[in-house]
């Protein structure tokens, strides 16, 4: 588990990613509260730089299981990031539920294993609020032909 | 955004839509609340002559983006009309989550793109409560071989 | 609908059911709980001796409609288990929304009717507290190569 410096410092890194144009739709936000409930857009591999080339295709055919846990870390990071900046302080948020959507092809079924990317980094970074329930399912094409999108659901504590 | 009688107008047209008999298992509803939380199930773009057979296909395989922006707004209208008959008042539905499946072809990544026709028109009925997170996500086929399935989570004002 | 002993005695023959080591991952629990809501991951149709290869494999790809309904069944008893494990009174759950995910070739679209077989199981064991939203999509792939996973979202009855 990292610090809190640690934490807070690979969020920021993160704190100018901004939204695709793509989902530039009048309604789509990027996070959505309701009561103690925190709802996170679902969130691309999207780094500094974009997508990572290294972070498209398809589990399976061409993208390794290595890259894809990385895709999986880099899409959770970015849903941490997008609640931290929703609710300003990472020490009020508690995962709930990660939605682990993995580009796949048709006979890719090591889901789990990529997911895992995402849910070993929450845990890292929210400690013992970083438990939660999740799903991993394979997807025949993700936006940006990422190879992970990842959705969360988390609570804010009082 | 459309005025009040203009939206009203919109979901009266929809109040007939029943569930597909596919759907006819003893205890899958249309919708369940919990607390100010209401789920609605996943909604296809039925209109009031079933599914047009231009919003049923693959997106990237015989569906262009225009007609799955529009299978998208449709099958938003009817999470839209099935959140309005279930809670009777259309001014106590504040959009929270939506959740955005299109039949894709694999490498047909615009996702974002076609779930814009859903998001939009959630933002057009619902107004400052139309704001939601979402997700937009590629799968290898969808009921009666819609074009677009999407389901809601709406918070029900009290 | 079942009565009370056969609804326990269904359920604690699923007591030993335990988490597949592929998700091993640090933070992803089973279950997840914020305020009276209750999330369960993702369950695969897992029985005494893992997943049947009967319930393994495509929908419209050799896998029939009548065993991809048995599968729907086991993966909704999984989750029906794991969440009587979580609260330790099957009478205050009550069934919010059901995700099913259908592991399916890209023309395979009586989706609904496999997952008729997730909710027909909950509307057995929770009697009228077992009514629920639901979704049913296909996939590209699940894990296991499972043919059907389901989450679920439950309310704590208090």
């Amino acid at each position: 588990m990292l610090d809190w410096e640690q934490r807070l410092s690979l969020l920021r890194r993160h704190d100018r990613i901004v939204r695709h144009p793509a989902c530039s739709a009048e309604g789509a936000g990027i996070d959505a509260r309701a009561g103690a409930l925190l709802f996170i857009s679902g969130q691309l591999p999207i780094g500094a730089n974009g997508v990572d080339p290294a972070h498209q295709g398809k589990l399976g055919a061409g993208v390794a299981l290595e890259a894809g846990q990385a895709a999986a870390r880099q899409a959770a990071l970015n849903v941490l990031a997008q609640a931290n900046a929703a609710v300003g302080d990472l020490s009020k948020l508690r995962a709930v539920r990660l939605g682990g959507y993995v580009n796949s092809a048709p006979d890719f079924a090591s889901l789990p294993q990529v997911v895992n990317g995402a849910s070993d980094l929450v845990a890292a970074v929210l400690g013992e609020n970083g438990k939660h329930a999740r799903f991993a399912v394979g997807v025949a094409q993700l936006p940006l032909n990422a190879a992970v999108e990842v959705e969360g659901i988390f609570e804010i504590l009082s």
